[in-house]
């Protein structure tokens, strides 16, 4: 069945298709922010499904929020519609923009929030959102995120092309993370992001801790702001009993400073942005 | 395609059909209160699509409650379901309430939760639920979120008419916020709620700010509990410097005291039903 | 129309059915994990509708975790599949389990989280899970969540057999609150949940308060830790005044110490395991 015939068919029939739109934000869940950009979303285009990504990104932090994104899309089929609002410029001069990728689009400010998650995908083009028609009639100037993001991926989700809604543009805001630095037989990188569970997730990788002869099981050294840590590298938390230390590489496949059922944020006085220096152990 | 037709072929394939049904509570997100009202909704209507609005209204504030479902209705397609549920009168003999307005149906407690959203639609019909062929069979004295409100709004959902649940009534419980009194070149009005960023959202309204000569860009007078500030209506929260208290017209099209990147609300110490007095600021 | 003609009209058509999948974790909303388990789900199954339990569990706390499920799955439709992931044992060599109920399907780690609501709808057959064919080809160490127990529960969703992921099982890790002792007229029992609203859920039934003659509006007499309180078992809340505590059945059926609009838990210094003597109170 080709797929116009399919949507006048999903349409008639007033169902649910398999669109996915996700969101993200740091709008928090008690306020009426977020429910108000899913009325908005679903005013237009009802047969879309919306999955939160999550709406608990830190108060305008934008570089967070880029982290989670471009943490959570890869699991996300092709062909998703992401819109993220961590915006504080909104109301400014900023643009607002779309991204299209070799696998997704993506709706949100130019203060490079989506940029992490895009230039992962590869970018085919990307276009600065100006076309009144696809806008509420009267956008607040507080509140993008409803009046112009979702209105626009609610649009994309009934299928207008990217290119209506606006004009092309090469220039846009970016962000990175650094790399780390292998030194001799050490590495030098930083705490990127800490979880809920007190973990600190760092942006060394498995091949960074391969240069300096780091394998499972290995001691490490590991100097912290305030400490210096022997450690294993372990293949579970339980390798250690509870409240003890560990490295351990997570779910991203980089390095993660843990306690075993404890938070090492805390005991350790981490904080995203800090240094880590890491080197094999030697007795 | 009709309808009847329309909602047969949506039964016979078993697949989600485009109702929405809204939920508002003070449960918060960590009990089973809030899935055990999703899973007795889905058990009799799976086709119905669940909206969270949000379940984080302060414990038993049903001002709150009213206040975030008023702002968030206007967002929803017409012919949503909205049930809302704070509800410390449970189990006294507060009436339960189907309120059918021009443009929705709303299921909850006859507190006044329903009320200010409902008004400014227009109510058609009130009724008192009382059909007890249509609740669960064995109703928790502390939970009628669950066994009745989510069992009547899932039959509504299934397309009983709303007369069927009970006689209709014509009187109510009923909540209003006060409206700003404009004297002389003033406005006295009240702080309605604070969001999660801080920001103090007042009844004053666009039209209020005129009558005493205040447009964008003016600076403006504004007196507190503890303290007088001279602020400018921006028209974005980067008009000013990090940290540097401002005035905006907010997403609601009222007046906010806010603080770039900060917590207004802290740092004056504004709470909700704080007074406030507005004049164009004169040098 | 059979069922198997109806899922082929489903995925030709690509709308979602009405295939139920819960998730409960320890995760908490602010982190990536419960959006990459939702996107795993989805890139695998987009027809299944995904209905969050709560990811607000306490870390780590296995115990809470099978509380929350037992009490949330009997709302749910059957053949919904719960996905609970409350693991702290992530890595080690604890099994992963599917479990096949005469009611719905299970899916998480033998740790004892599914157990107290598999038990209650009658085990039927356990799996260990191991076939690789059904996991993500590399499996994070740290996130079973994603890389096992959603991509079993997607492939469940899509009708695959419960007994091709694995060989059946017989020995499981299992848990169980302790039930209440009547000795004489008293009943010893045990808070087994304190709610957001500071409500102590303890294991005493209306059975068990019945063995002692306690009936509605009965006053009782409360041992717990540090007081002895004569209560009335109330029919609402609102039986007292605001700030009184009250003894009520809650939505569980079971007795709850509370206090109207206040926090009993913390008034009363009240934990999840502490002991509660109850006995009719005579003047």
């Amino acid at each position: 069945m080709d797929i116009s015939l399919s949507k006048q068919i999903v349409a008639s029939l007033k169902v649910k298709d398999l669109t996915i739109l996700t969101l993200l934000s740091d709008f928090g869940l008690k306020d009426p922010y977020v429910s108000e950009m899913k009325g908005t979303i679903l005013s237009l285009c009802p047969e879309v499904t919306i999955v939160d990504i999550t709406h608990n990104i830190n108060k305008y932090d934008v570089l967070m929020g880029a982290f989670v994104l471009s943490s959570v899309t890869p699991y996300f089929p092709p062909d998703t519609i992401h819109v993220a609002v961590v915006d504080p410029g909104v109301g400014t001069k900023r643009n607002s923009l779309i991204i299209k990728t070799k696998r997704n689009l993506y709706v949100g400010p130019d203060n490079g929030l989506l940029i992490l998650s895009a230039e992962k995908e590869e970018i085919v083009k990307i276009f600065r959102i100006s076309n009144q028609k696809y806008l509420r009639s009267k956008i607040s100037k507080t509140f993008h995120g409803r009046d112009v993001f979702c209105m626009v991926a609610a649009h994309l989700a009934k299928g207008t092309d990217p290119s209506e809604f606006g004009p092309e543009i090469k220039r846009f805001v970016s962000i990175r993370f650094t790399n780390p630095k292998v030194i001799g037989n050490e590495v030098l990188g930083k705490v990127i992001y800490i979880d809920s569970f007190g973990n600190a997730i760092t942006n060394i990788s498995t091949k960074n801790l391969e240069m300096i002869n780091v394998k499972d099981k290995s001691d490490i050294l590991v100097k912290l702001k305030d400490s210096t840590l022997r450690l294993k590298l372990c293949l579970a938390y339980e390798d250690v009993p509870n409240g003890t230390p560990l490295a351990i590489i997570g779910s991203r496949e980089y390095l993660e400073i843990s306690i075993n059922k404890g938070r090492a944020s805390k005991e350790f006085g981490l904080n995203q942005e800090d240094s880590i220096l890491v080197s094999l152990f030697h007795s």
